[in-house]
């Protein structure tokens, strides 16, 4: 049963007569509907009626459309217009492009654009290092999709995909400071994607790849950060996957195991399940199976090529065979990042005890929590409404937070495991229980956590830029 | 001779002793050296010692370097750093990416980012046209440049590029309140700019075509334009001619000619030289001459292609020949977009009486206003330091606020039109004078009367995008 949420918010603007007790129908008739009233404001009042604007989460469109209906039902009561919160958030879109300082006379143009600002462009031509210094690059971030596998919409292409890196550039700047633009680019093809963003580099301190469909992303991360010298970063494997082991590195403390002694199972072999299975193996996990759409993937099942061929040579270590629900039995952790229903209440139940359960399928998980409360001993999912979000805004701000301000030239693996770690250790060793593994995303302090652990990282691998003129 | 001026100003941080008149005799010793005290502070003053930050403006660098000197050498002085104050303003780039509003709680998230915009996603993948409603599109414009020929630096190259792109960018925001991100790609290929800029189109209402050299410019907005279903503005061609065009309808008025009988010889027939050329014709002026670096252009002078093919079928109706200076016997006009020194004295006093002279080559002008005072009527240049600056702001903000508002599908003849009409009308007729023929391009007018006539003529043209859901 879904609540009423805001992201189903509605304003209605509704003139009431003056008849006493007008309002309370309204607001009880609005409530028998399933409406939850979250204000009442009133817009203005003549000798007529009273206008007012009535605030609703509804659960869904037509919950909304059955509200109206009841509010118009009410005696006394019209209903004027009815206003999409959510939409209207969005109108003319979410981000701007602003200057730092305003050009307000003759003198401020003379050094913020001609004929000043040709002796920095000059400068930057003479030594090309000093871009970093001298522009917006240092602080800027590319969010690049193609728009071929937007949240859990599928491939709805670049044009829809727009409110959503808007939205990951707002969190950027709101989280860390940093200066993000979404790049979403009318192409299918892995080489123009390649291509189109090494050609965008000059204005850019980083790359986050967001919503690029597998296999496609794989190829085009490597791709790119073998050719580009700024921080390339896919957010839906490597976000998703820092991560999910801060969370479990907190989750095996409740449960009192071993990361060194953890078998885990991941049920997805996209974006997610990869990188979740490659970080869970540099983090010293030693048995990690992963299944996909044909079962648990072995060396041998078939022709395996990229990242599956991957998979097959480093995970699976006892080649086990059959279904998840096979892959399950005694084992510690699952990793849903599939889709809802692909295991059961059963499947839980034959895992190892003390069992951790991250079922991250949104917005519906792979297994609800109230199903399998009392058998697994730390659940977590994707959702706000449940305890232990994995959310990647854990992870992205910080690591770009820090790796700008070390100056990296790429992401590299360490980086990665110094960010779960900082993210894991955002939450006291005290308070960590069932229902608190990893912080909330609004604890302020995890960026600046996260961005320091990256930022000595990547001096430690020697992933930065050296130059006497920074 | 150059004034010393505020694009190289720079902030000496200075000890004094306490002895008196010593502040005199550093300033006197800045004065003697030619710099320009602007301001001067007090920094902290301990027992020994005042610390004084001293803003001076110099000529140049080494003028900066010889003012520092003059410094150390006053007794009771020492100089404690000296500040470049442009290359400050330029540290860390001069614009910034911000969300519209906060997100500080759940519910904030839950709107602008999952789950909520979702719902928005799904909307664009119905019903493409709501990009321009629920997005940044229609208020966002990418600045685009390959970094070929930036202002008068020549091929400088993507990187160093971009402190002008960004100064375009504040500009676009201070002046109309339009987005606009910069664009500069690594690339000298014409195939290369067309087809990235192509995939780049979903995120933009509006393509600024800046500062790539001829006569690739050419081919590149031709085939956006032919492609693409938003404006595509070549700054350096078309925002020079638009105010050019308005400068000369005042300046004839000034005069007492008419546009229809005027001779005008443009000397340059690069991005600039080739769109004023367009415009005189479509505006009407009947005797149009355009010189390159081989004298007149005619037709049959060679096997011309391209623009100067265009301009050797368009122009110079009476076939003349020779150099710039055969050109200008007896013309009314001359526009200068070339170089400077490529006209003399002389060759002005050759042309009609009450000639219009506009030596536009930035910094220095093809020949500068005191050499020709008394002998040409009207005189304009690119600099703000002369009356009469022809700069492409009191353009560029207005066309596309117009364009975004209404929709725009391109910026067609009759819009730029409207615009050098809107901005020729931003001078009253009864304060027009020779040396007042362009408003100055802090007039906070401008550019809702372009934006306003611009809007008018994209409706009158039927180049507007009409949609019931817009």
């Amino acid at each position: 049963m879904v609540t009423p949420n805001v992201s189903y918010s509605v304003v209605l603007r509704v003139e009431l007569s003056h008849r006493p007790g007008t309002l309370g129908r309204l607001t009880t008739a609005i409530g028998e509907a399933g409406g939850n009233i979250l204000g009442v404001d009133i817009v203005e009042v003549s000798d007529d009626v009273i206008v007012r604007d009535i605030t609703v989460l509804a659960v869904d469109v037509e919950h909304a459309n059955v509200i109206r209906e009841a509010a118009e039902s009410v005696e006394g009561v019209h209903v004027r217009s009815v206003m999409d919160r959510t939409f209207r958030l969005h109108l003319g879109g979410k981000i701007e492009v602003k200057g730092k300082v305003p050009i307000t006379n003759r003198d401020d143009l003379s050094m913020a654009y001609t004929p000043g600002v040709a002796r920095v462009s000059m400068e930057i031509a003479a030594k090309p290092v000093q871009v970093h210094k001298y522009t917006i690059k240092s602080n800027t971030v590319a969010v690049v999709t193609n728009g071929t596998a937007v949240l859990g919409l599928g491939n709805i292409g670049p044009y829809a995909a727009l409110p959503v890196m808007e939205g990951k550039a707002q969190l950027f700047k709101e989280f860390a400071g940093i200066d993000a633009f979404p790049i979403c680019l009318n192409t299918n093809s892995i080489d123009e994607v390649v291509e189109t963003v090494e050609r965008l580099e000059p204005v850019f301190g980083g790359i986050n790849l967001e919503d690029i469909a597998a296999p496609d992303c794989f190829e085009i991360e490597d791709r790119l950060k073998g050719s580009l010298d700024i921080p390339v970063f896919h957010d839906d494997q490597h976000g998703t996957s820092v991560v999910v082991l801060a969370a479990l590195r907190n989750a095996v403390k409740v449960v009192d195991k071993k990361m060194s002694e953890l078998s885990v199972v991941i049920a997805g072999a996209g974006a997610a399940g990869v990188a979740i299975a490659k970080i869970l193996n540099n983090a010293g996990v030693p048995n990690v199976i992963v299944t996909d759409r044909r079962g648990i993937i072995f060396d041998g099942r078939e022709d395996f090529s990229g990242p599956k061929l991957w998979l097959a040579e480093n995970t699976n270590p006892e080649k086990k065979m059959g279904s998840v629900s096979d892959a399950l039995r005694g084992a510690d952790v699952f990793v849903g990042v599939s889709g809802p229903g692909i295991v059961h209440r059963n499947d839980i139940e034959q895992m190892a005890p003390r069992s951790i359960v991250f079922g991250l399928a949104n917005p519906t998980p792979e297994i609800m929590p109230e199903e399998i409360e009392g058998i697994a001993a730390v659940i977590a999912t994707g959702r706000s409404d449940y305890p232990n979000q994995i959310n990647n805004v854990l992870c992205f701000p910080g690591i770009f937070r820090g790796a700008l301000d070390a100056n990296a030239l790429s992401i590299t693996e360490s980086m990665k495991l110094a960010a779960a770690n900082a993210i894991a250790s955002a939450v006291p060793e005290e308070e960590l229980s069932p229902s608190y593994i990893v912080p909330s995303v609004f604890n302020r302090f995890v960026v600046g956590a996260v961005a320091i652990s990256v930022a000595e990282a990547a001096v430690k691998d020697g992933a930065v830029r050296h130059d006497p003129e920074l």
